[in-house]
């Protein structure tokens, strides 16, 4: 390795221990506040000037280096109330209160961890080189990626008028693909995504007594085998959409027919119309559904949040993938399809109205991809975990955080030099 | 009115208040503190020697009143995790930790406040006629017969060493009838009754890459779908069972699919073997619905707990049926078909080898019952709420729970005279 | 054997080979032309005045002998559209064109061969020893029992006025139970039965282009799935119901979606409210289910036939199950449930406005039914086949035919002596 | 309109006329007698030696006009069993007999008539102007594409044999798409299909006797129900597959439970992973679903019929678009999808193994299409009948004629010259 990315190596077995601290030590959306810590402190050590508290938990460092563009480079840093599997040394065991009032057990199954020792790699890795570059930088840590609220928290708590400008926005992602495989492509990258509470309404009642309710768990039950026909019959082959129900809740006491069901429904989609008539599908199967059972009244359909479409600048998407080719080598550099999964990432570009540009880096045993091009193959083969998997540990920590450190170096150096 | 029953009309004031005091204070299974205190209170005034914490919270009262055979009552105390509707000043807005460890509303949605008030009106009544009667009488208020444990425990905790011994034991539960009817049958009563736990196993993973999961939501949804093919499809015209999912649970993250998913189900059958045909359907449909998702293993089945059959002795029970028609009128006693619901009443009568009889009482406005013999009508025809219904609040409560009174005593006095 | 019975046990081989024969011949509702010729030989051989052609195919055996009362016995000549198995030497091969216009195969699967076998014997023994009674007997050979026209086709057809009065009408039908033995109740015997056609509309289109279709084909399964939920859900455990979907049928070519689906649904019910209620679900379960799916426009709904609900006349009937005790021994001779199968028997006493009495009579091995008061108890085992199934071929034919035809002798004589 | 296209505009009303009488004379899959006859008489008649009966039906018009390439132009010749609509004055009323034996109304709902017509209006075009070219023309009129067996019926029946060599094999498909509006893409056109029989085993018996049956219009219900979660759980949202069942027939007689049901199964895949894939589903979910309902053995399940993947040569299919684009202008050429159809015009280049290129052209209202780039979009809007719909009759005739014909000859003079 030379010129920025010279020591590079010699800096990840560091890198490789906060990620497993952070690892061992994950925290929900909004309430990271051990992991701000951390971050805080890392960063201050390596000369930046830290701003905790940004939208909640957000942490920003900025090292100001000489006249020269702002680049600003974002992780996000929340993990997932799902139990980890034992499979490493520094699995999580902690536990959080969720969403419900709940505890439950807490992990990074979605890779976060990675992305926060990543961002800290480059940072740490362009401060020591700063004699090499001109500019400003933006290390962000965003809370609360999960949910989606995270990055319009930190815009909303004056990020654009506290902090520095900045020329462009890059972030990426861990992915169930090879180590040392980047992902890049220009224009659509992510779905939108739309989250719905359906509240359905029936008629409780004694369990051995059906005929004298309207039983909700026959009504949820139908509406999510029916909502199965929303990407099977309704859409185009042509167009992508997927409509997961995440959730569904009824019922307590083993003789008690409930009055409610809870389903809740997470929908992606790459497109306007094909998102509307997803979502006009949804009201129509769910209030029908409730209709043929003689429903009281009709469901409750409520958005609990959603994500905009993740869309890469052209341009810039082009200039880092031939940067990473030079750099890495074509065999390492694949474009992919746009993936059905969302991000808020996309906020602060358009925030600033800045290009902005994700793109995705392996973190699995190679062997699992006969072909890396592909990206979850290994997943849909059944031989790797997916993301928010309890299984979605990444192997080969060190050449997975030194590929995607040294990615963030040099996508910003097309900037900053 | 006269002998025995002379003055009970007077007495109904303060019975009728007692229920509405314990209406407007309900509490969960087990956990009938307050409610066992202001029985045992009442019992002591009147004259009893009372026990508490027999088995958990429950109360005996006994009252021994020369040579003769001993008569037990039995009234059962706990409420359910239920938000009560607004429609009575002495609604319930009690809470109370269910099974779940959360905090939830509780009712009194099965009539157990008229259980217990009728028993301490015809405890205070025998009482006070204690010169007219011979033999000793237990009155006993139950915890726990929602989910069948409390008679047991009774029973566990030496019931029927430490207490004295009795010929005959008589309870009664209210029912979605006219009120002053009475409902009473010679054998079978009430249903069998068995609770089971099924956890689903899939693959947890991204809302955005089904198919790197298996979707135990749509497996649940799928079974409880399939589930009412039972009583359908496989079993006879001429049985009677019911097959009620009366809670699913799964998810939380609304971009998350979730591993498991959980299924509560109540089953009632009248006869052995169909209720082993239904378990067995129940089985064969669980794991094929899971199979036909490609789960990773076979779902889970746990019993939770189960009621056994009620059957009326029937000599006593044509007995008492003779004796409500001489006291009451013809009009208002009627043979009812056994009912879907469970019961653990039988238990004392099982424990002891005597008989038992059980019987319904109406306690809502006759002008919905255009035929009385018909119990449950008005609910099939959606003009009355059911058991366990948030709106199950008995209309007409003084000549109710005169009536109910009255039962007791006229029942209790074919042994005690 | 004595008294009317005398010689009737010789008379049966003769009975048995008619009974092969009609067997080997089935014909379809309306089509009884070769087996209307058969019988009328018989009953003319036997000396009755035949007339033939009664309500289509109907044919009337009068056997007038001195005063005395009238006797009315029927039999159903017409077999079903289904393939039989191979089991007996005289299996049907026979084909005929169907409701739909289509050839079938055809077979006595319900019967009814049997049937008219028994009402020969009885006819023709009734006849020999005509000496020992006096009266009027009228042996009915009805057409179309199955989709329940028949009875009402002769009495249209001036049944009342052609022929002489009738005090009572008897009638029997086989039963999945042992050989020899006989099923008599009081008051409801046979359920009412509704059947409907449902005309699902969606919009058809390429099999590759779903999202410009309404595919019927999934409305129509949901709604199949969906209809479960009427008896298991909507009916109270009191009541009895049967829904059954007996066929659906869509499309054609593998890649054409196509516009349409049908609908054969088949209600059973044993009352009036019970009836309406059903068929509001139904009706309420359809329209909404293809709402579900943005039909086009409305199901439609349309009634194929109906039969009434066959109740015996008490008084009757208990005369009869005290004969049938007294000449064939009380372990013979049990009070069966209410049956969910459906009959037009009951239109001759209706509409003469005299009682009426059915009753079934065993036709299968004895060691498949351990409790031979329990009917179809080995069909529910998996031991024996059910009405209508393509292995209902009574087994024992002789004992089964001497005890229907002397149970026809038995309770005729109640009236003819 | 210059070159070897002047005078193609005057042609094209005998076209459109050609085009209206095949229309309104539709014949199904290798019944094309009459289609064929017109078509070999109007080849012959512009000079071509003529060949019928090839693969059955078809029809080859050969052209041999000097030294040079051999170019094949392919228009397919059948019709589906659909009940046309009233819509045009030369509206079918034409029957056929279908693959079941029956009598089904027939209808040129995929629009083979205009690719018929074009390829007439071109041959004859391409004949009058022969000084201006020079090699062989090769116009194959192939039966029976629905279904796929045709153009492999010809190659079986010595097609590369019989005629003269070829170097490219043209054909085109109408769209649903503006008039005018051309669609051609290199690499993968049209999905791979397949075709499946699912025979359901149940148990059949009496409508009123469930539970002795299996009843398999519930499996057949539960399983297409079910099939809804392959394309929606199962398959990758990068991934295109389509599952549609095409028909359900089960039963007969509306008291009779039958003992199978029939379903069929198209599948459109573009990936053999993707089709491996989801034919496991099916196999797995038809099992399975079948066996939840005790069903005695499992379903069959045979392949129909199957169609390969259309995959068009890269270079040449760009050669097309580039003179489509200069002959045309640019705004009438785009570059759609790949289509979930399928097509059985790849049998003759992979055959001979040369180059293939399919195009699609429009053949609707262009006010339907705001964009003209998104084929179907109208479809999808509900605002224009979708291929194999009773209503796909295509608007403004003359000029969709004109355009194929001319791209047509376009696109065979980039060989022919």
């Amino acid at each position: 390795m030379s010129g920025l990315l010279a020591g590079l190596d010699e800096r990840i077995t560091g890198v490789r221990e906060l990620c497993e601290d952070l690892h061992r030590h994950p925290e929900l959306s909004f309430q990271e506040v051990r992991t701000a810590g951390v971050l805080a402190q890392r960063l201050r050590a390596a000369g930046y000037e830290v701003t905790t508290g940004v939208g909640g938990t957000g942490v920003v460092g900025v090292l100001r280096n000489g006249p020269g563009p702002g680049v600003l480079l974002r992780a996000d840093m929340d993990a997932l109330p799902i139990q980890e599997v034992e499979a490493v040394p520094y699995r999580s065991t902690a536990t959080g209160v969720a969403a419900d009032g709940t505890e439950q057990p807490v992990m990074h199954a979605c890779g976060h961890d990675t992305h926060m020792a990543a961002l800290i790699g480059a940072a740490e890795q362009l401060a020591a080189h700063r004699d090499s570059w001109s500019g400003t930088l933006l290390a962000v840590c965003q809370p609360a990626e999960e949910g989606g609220g995270g990055a319009q928290a930190m815009i909303d708590d004056g990020f654009l008028e506290r902090f520095p400008a900045f020329d462009v926005a890059l972030g990426q992602h861990i992915a169930s693909a090879p180590s040392r495989h980047l992902y890049v492509r220009p224009g659509v990258f992510m779905a939108a995504a739309d989250s719905l509470r359906v509240t359905v309404h029936g008629r409780g009642g004694h369990g051995a007594q059906p005929q004298a309710t309207v039983d909700p768990i026959v009504i949820a039950s139908s509406t999510v085998l029916r909502l199965q026909t929303v990407v099977a019959r309704e859409i185009s082959p042509d167009d992508v959409a997927v409509v997961t129900v995440a959730a569904v809740h009824a019922g307590g006491k083993e003789n008690v027919i409930p009055t409610t069901a809870e389903l809740t429904l997470n929908v992606r989609t790459f497109d306007p119309d094909v998102r509307e008539r997803v979502l006009d599908c949804i009201r129509r199967i769910v209030r029908h559904e409730a209709a043929a059972a003689g429903a009281p009244r009709e469901p409750d359909i409520e958005p609990i949040n959603g994500f905009p479409l993740l869309v890469n600048d052209s341009e810039a998407a082009l200039r880092i993938a031939d940067a990473f080719t030079e750099q890495f080598g074509a065999e390492f550099v694949h474009e992919p399809p746009a993936k059905a999964g969302s991000e808020d990432f996309g906020v602060f570009g358009a925030a600033a109205e800045v290009p902005s540009v994700f793109w995705n880096f392996g973190g699995f045993d190679p062997a699992l991809y006969p072909d890396p091009a592909k990206p979850n193959s290994a997943v849909a083969a059944g031989k790797a975990p997916g993301n928010h998997s309890p299984e979605f540990v990444p192997t080969g920590l060190e050449p997975t955080l030194l590929r995607a450190s040294a990615a963030l170096v040099t996508a910003a150096a097309l900037w900053l030099r």
